[in-house]
């Protein structure tokens, strides 16, 4: 089996996996807010995880709320950033390739009175700095918040979201940027960022799901959307997913690793490899952002007329699973939005599949990979042209 | 060791380690929302927990949403009750010995403008109907909310939460009841108790923590607090913690099992003796709702004069681990606002340990409890009497 589908979800880190096993068994298991010593035991043990987390994000480990997730993560910066309304700032600038979970944070917000600005991107998938630049000067002393991306979860494209935070900084914006797909595939230090909220999910680096981090450059600026009996010093309520939180740890160590940072760049070879491959024996393919910097680990790519989906299911026969854009709008049958923030025709739009491999891909795989590829677009191809 | 804070955090049920250990090698892992047959392998797997954990806790499984735990769906509930604020309707009826979780959500919800009305209890903890009936008339036509828990965390004494239901539905008031203590180990029907809302934390019933579920009687007067990618029927956003909801499948049935409800019932009668022989030597102690309906795992009990954290302190260096009181509230020095809630005074409020075991205990295990707790008050009631 061929798992290309990293960006979507990644399967338990091996490092993960057993430090697990070992855990279930050996213990402790007690409330990190009890008084005896095995729960003190706990909360020393979880205080470890989150200056583990911080050192691996380069931040502070003051500025690291432990949530359930990056969507977590996302609701909290609007809440807080955003309640109560005020009529003074009311712009919220985004762009039109962010996950759906902001588009449905856009929409319970401009119910609330917000005017959300949506950019588009260049052609190459990268946010336009000077339209960037023109949006705030527009709209100066009304902005209330700026969020776009980090990279994107169906083209892979990253943006230069430190030169965003660092405009949005000057003129004292809160600057929110989804870092979930970047972080573990590209080099990240929030300090060094400039951002100020960042979000990430433990289930995209092969921790346990349903633990994530919250990264505020203040954190004093957050709002709970998850009462408790005050844990994350008041920021997020509920007994701490302690057991969440450890893998997460072992998770971000492993996956900035000296070794594994060297498997990244190898993997990033076989990739781009591989797509000058596919490209010279089906000129007609078209890889997304190409010409652009990208998760090392992401081909979107299309051979228009052919459907993405036809192209999964061939290759799913042979054992390897990609999808045709990202997980939550996998089954919208049109031109996904991002691609349509591109301005890249339906054509296209329609045939692409992404495939998004493991951080610490081998050559195999990425052979095992061009030859169903090829496979499937040969077999496809013909269907095509009867 | 005897681990006595179960009302704290259980550590993993045995057959959950066991189904953990097990499916880390075997996997699936891949994002349930994915198109490809592992994703619909994930979703179908899922689904199949919700069947399960709404059998377990009779409601429909349209009706579970799986949540990052209670505190997640103690804020849910209130943010879908009480926004927008209503002029209206800006009456909330809680009480005092509500988890603190809750006592935030007030402190929030009244910043609004809600007027929060606490009922105190009756000496021996439970919530007195008649106050109740007569709170509820006082306020007629202007009550927003209704939310009183099930079993307290500290006490163990269960509420009569079904009769309170009836009463509220007979005015189509919305009643919240925070079920998370009483589930497991007291029987919980949820379309039964006529509630409207119910919550539960997986690491109260051994699942791992970073999991809960919350019931609604009707899901569409849900508004999510995490917006993500529509998963939830759109209740609750984030990728879905998979992982979690099998924990809590597996920990629900077990629990609920035939042969775990007969341990249950074992475990009450040695909770049972252990406190009479107790009571026997020390005609001093008090054990707090003693002739009503508890926890048949709970016994919170002080020895007026000696302080709980000696006890607490004794008994942990016989390895035996309990609290002197909810895990949250562990490090306040006064007497718990539950007791104070029930009149209790400060000489005996001061006084409490928490003992909260598990709902499969032994004989060997109270036994050993019972001459520890012997030896503890034995050794400080000398050195109070000096």
């Amino acid at each position: 089996m061929i798992y290309a589908d990293y960006n979507g979800s990644a399967p338990l880190h091996p490092q993960v996996a057993t430090y697990l096993k070992q855990r279930i068994d050996k213990g402790p298991y007690a409330n990190p807010n009890a008084i005896h010593s095995l729960g003190q035991k706990m909360l020393m043990g979880f205080e470890k995880c989150r200056e583990i987390c911080a050192k691996a994000l380069g931040a502070d480990s003051t500025q690291i709320i432990f949530t359930s997730g990056a969507s977590e993560g996302i609701s909290q910066v609007f809440h807080s950033v955003l309640t109560p309304f005020s009529q003074k700032k009311n712009i919220i600038i985004s762009s039109n390739i962010e996950h759906s979970a902001i588009g449905h944070a856009w929409e319970y917000y401009s119910a609330m009175g917000y005017e959300i600005v949506l950019l588009d991107t260049k052609a190459s998938g990268v946010i336009d700095i000077e339209n960037f630049k023109n949006t705030l000067s527009a709209h100066q002393g009304k902005i209330a918040l700026v969020n776009i991306m980090a990279a994107n979860n169906e083209t892979g494209v990253i943006q230069p979201f430190s030169e965003l935070a660092k405009l949005c900084s000057a003129e004292t914006i809160p600057y929110f940027s989804d870092t979930t797909q970047l972080i573990g595939k590209s080099s990240f230090h929030f300090e060094e960022s400039n951002i100020d909220y960042a979000v990430l999910s433990g289930h995209k680096l092969g921790a346990l799901p349903g633990v994530g981090i919250l990264i505020a450059k203040d954190p004093l600026s957050l709002k709970p959307i998850i009462f408790g009996g005050g844990q994350e010093n008041g920021h997020r309520g509920g007994t701490q997913n302690y057991i969440g939180a450890e893998t997460l740890a072992v998770a971000l160590t492993s996956v900035l690793s000296e070794e594994e940072q060297t498997q990244l760049k190898i993997t990033k070879d076989l990739k781009e490899n591989f797509e000058k491959n596919i490209k010279k024996r089906f000129p007609n393919t078209v890889i997304i952002g190409e010409d652009v910097d990208r998760l090392p680990t992401t081909t979107l790519i299309s051979y228009p007329g052919i459907h993405g989906q036809a192209v999964q299911i061939e290759l799913e026969s042979e054992d390897i699973f990609v999808t045709t854009s990202s997980a939550c709008s996998d089954n919208e049958p049109e031109t996904s939005k991002v691609l349509s923030a591109m301005d890249i025709n339906d054509d296209i739009g329609r045939g692409v599949i992404r495939i998004s491999m493991d951080t610490k891909s081998d050559q195999d795989s990425y052979l095992k990979l061009e030859e169903a590829l090829i496979q499937a677009y040969s077999k496809l191809e013909k269907i095509k042209s009867y």
